[in-house]
């Protein structure tokens, strides 16, 4: 299924893949070449014939062939592509849009003026849907203006409770007047129009953390929430709490297990039944 | 001047040039394509026998010969050199390498685990001698511990306290208990024995703001000041309250000038001019 984009807004473009995939699942392309470390690399065989870079992209192409019926994006980060060319993340961002996924570049931005344009124009030219953003060194009213100046519009989803355990001490114990960091974040991204938050799902996030970003937010943002699988977040509140749009991403637990796309399948219907059970639980259904 | 690294960290490379250039100037080298914006571009020329890596890297080399003699740093920052493989990278950093100057890679990692492992595992195979670092969704020590493990250390300078608007709201207003977040940061780069700040030279930030972080830090820290030249910051109270220790960065004001080197040349001695002044009036020059 290629997707076609026109102008819509990434919360368009996310809304009609999810409806005609019924996922919630993001899948973090994070190619690991076997030099790098010990565990969780992409396999010899990519690099026998070719160069480290396009290893990387053969091996993230196999990985969108496995999962891309059981997902509804693909999250590259960008320390684990650098050094591609302009041309190889084109044609990551396009295998991605071919396969119905949506892509988004999770580089967390974090300049102004026309540096913040200087990363945009090359965001645009590799055609990734979506990146990530932080506000903090960076000016999200202006960046907001800058993605969405551009057809189809990029993307902006903004890192507002991180599930790094110093996020404790910069996300929520710092204090904005008599609200938390992460608080004042979410209504940043409400106020300025961007597409949504990156909140994690590890760690010192709560039930309670993750309902009061949506309820600052309002249900039209997407939620992309990091840290299901091998970083051992609780998908269970996430979906519970993170409203109706989210995006759940899974990355080394998926990419680096024996049968990708069998993972991929897996956490699709485990979300999915979450899903299904935490609307149920809300809008009429039986508390048992 | 061909520089040889050994085991030497940032601040024992950053000192040794320092006293053998008598400068404290860095250059950003962001190297902007005539089809980006509207000025403050690299001259067509480059751009007519090559691609556009090659004619920003050339532009880039072109500069490094004008000003090399005037400053002892380049600061790439990354929004302008996407796409570059790793061999422009590697390219780039030799060259600054070779010309006598320390080369800082302005990516503001904001990552943390195994993701921020492979940023540094390419920072180092792109070899240069430090990155800045966004300590809010990463993790200090842990970055400082992986930084410091290569051979040469890559250095880490953390941004503590930014001259974007927002940073009034993010990191002075908001309080960690009793204090701003723009010293807790201070605390930690202390503590964690980061290799530097990187501190606003612009707007809100204050001379009691840079005297506040340079008391936290102590003087063997390194302080990255961009903001001087277009961003119009004030030289005067940066080289004053900074300390010993201190970097500054002009960009487009030097490489996009009709002469880079004699720009170059200008704030060198501007800033040399400034230091002298400030030491004398420190330390037992007369007051006029």
């Amino acid at each position: 299924m290629i997707r076609t984009l026109g102008k819509k807004s990434f919360l368009e473009r996310f809304l009609e893949l999810q409806k005609q995939k019924n996922s919630i699942l993001c899948i973090g392309l994070d190619p690991a070449l076997p030099s790098q470390r010990k565990k969780d690399v992409i396999p010899q065989k990519y690099l026998l014939d070719t160069d480290e870079n396009e290893a990387r992209l053969n091996f993230c192409y196999d990985i969108i062939d496995k999962v891309s019926d059981y997902c509804i994006a693909v999250k590259p980060n960008e320390q684990y592509v650098r050094g591609f060319s302009k041309q190889q993340h084109q044609k990551l961002s396009r295998y991605a849009r071919n396969a119905g996924l949506l892509s988004i570049y999770d580089c967390k931005l974090g300049d102004i003026g026309e540096t913040a344009e200087a990363c945009l124009f090359w965001i645009n030219k590799w055609a990734y849907d979506a990146i990530t953003l932080n506000a903090q060194p960076g000016n999200l009213e202006q960046g907001v203006a800058i993605a969405h100046g551009y057809d189809p519009p990029i993307g902006l989803l903004v890192l507002t409770l991180m599930s790094n355990p110093e996020a404790v001490k910069y996300f929520k114990q710092s204090m904005l007047a008599t609200k938390p960091v992460f608080i004042a974040i979410a209504e940043d991204v409400k106020r300025f129009d961007a597409d949504g938050c990156v909140v994690g799902a590890t760690g010192h996030v709560t039930e309670n953390d993750i309902r009061s970003i949506r309820e600052v937010t309002g249900q039209d943002k997407v939620f992309l929430i990091p840290g299901i699988g091998a970083q051992r977040g609780d998908p269970e509140k996430v979906v519970r709490e993170g409203g109706k749009n989210i995006l759940v991403n899974v990355g080394r637990d998926v990419i680096y297990s024996s049968s990708p796309s069998e993972k991929a399948k897996e956490y699709n219907e485990m979300l999915n039944r979450l899903k299904a059970y935490a609307s149920n639980e809300k809008f009429g259904g039986q508390h048992t």
